[in-house]
């Protein structure tokens, strides 16, 4: 499955970067393919192991906050790979040309 | 936590009601506190116990379904319970009125 | 078309609901048909009017707050009206039996 | 602002490809800084320009399919600009290092 998620520290103040960097660290050193967006990171895995990821980073952002908003988009389809880069391709063989990604 | 979710069924036609169905006779039964609403289905309790609740029923509706969409937000605080109730009753006292709900 | 949709202030602190508030007081004046749920509120109506309504309630709440988080979920359908109460009577049906909300 | 959104044809098969095509045509054209990614695409302007500029896609998606999900997140945040590739510079300068994107 393909899953953007983004975590948001609510009563820490306007910027939030720092928090998002935490979550960036677990995501980019746990070997699952993704990739960050300015909205929210994209992760392919298998359920449990997006889930694991997810609640790993929600956990070091709760070490020191009180309340966070969480947003979750999936796209779960069977026997599909490569969805991190193939449905954007697959539109861009669609218009015959790149956009910007 | 509190925790709103949403599966869509991709490619099964443009009513979806009976998947909708299987999935909130899943939610009914779990016996954890929910709310259905008419974009989503509202379900308080820990991140393991949810999560393992929209799983499945996200399994009852791949059973014969080839893609679906998931839609998850939520309000992760620490130490809060009853947000299912609580979030609209602070506001309704800070409106001195009920609201439609 | 049936739009679910929330404003979360950042920077405001933990407790938001004197937000919220303000946003659900418009709504509630707005005339239009709508139903809050705990994670947000769903309005039903045309693409401008429910558009302008959003915007009506973001302002209020960028009055005093520097950022906020918007979340908006749409289900847009031809020739539908009454989506609001008629999407869960759907599933009741199918289920034979009335779930909470 | 800074908005991500998607628009899921509902009831038109399995792969939605083509559909997602014609939106990404649209917001190619429209002038307005974007970023594509394989979960929604990233776009950064006024709040109706904007929401006009969604609205164009809805309509093209809509011109032969009876039904849409459309989902929209927002970070609306005053005096900000270069949003779209600003947030992730931010993360990737407190991480001192680049992360995918």
């Amino acid at each position: 499955m393909l899953a953007e998620f983004s975590i948001t520290p609510i009563g820490k103040g306007v910027s939030v970067s720092a928090y998002v960097a935490r979550s960036m660290d677990i995501i980019d050193k746990s070997g699952l393919p993704y990739k960050a967006g300015p909205m929210g990171t994209c992760v392919e895995g298998e359920w449990d192991e997006v889930m694991a990821l997810m609640k790993k980073c929600l956990d070091a952002i709760m070490a020191d906050c009180e309340r966070a908003s969480v947003s979750i988009k999936i796209d779960y389809r069977q026997g599909k790979t490569d969805a991190l880069t193939g449905k954007l391709k697959s539109v861009e063989e669609k218009l015959n040309r790149e956009i910007k990604k």
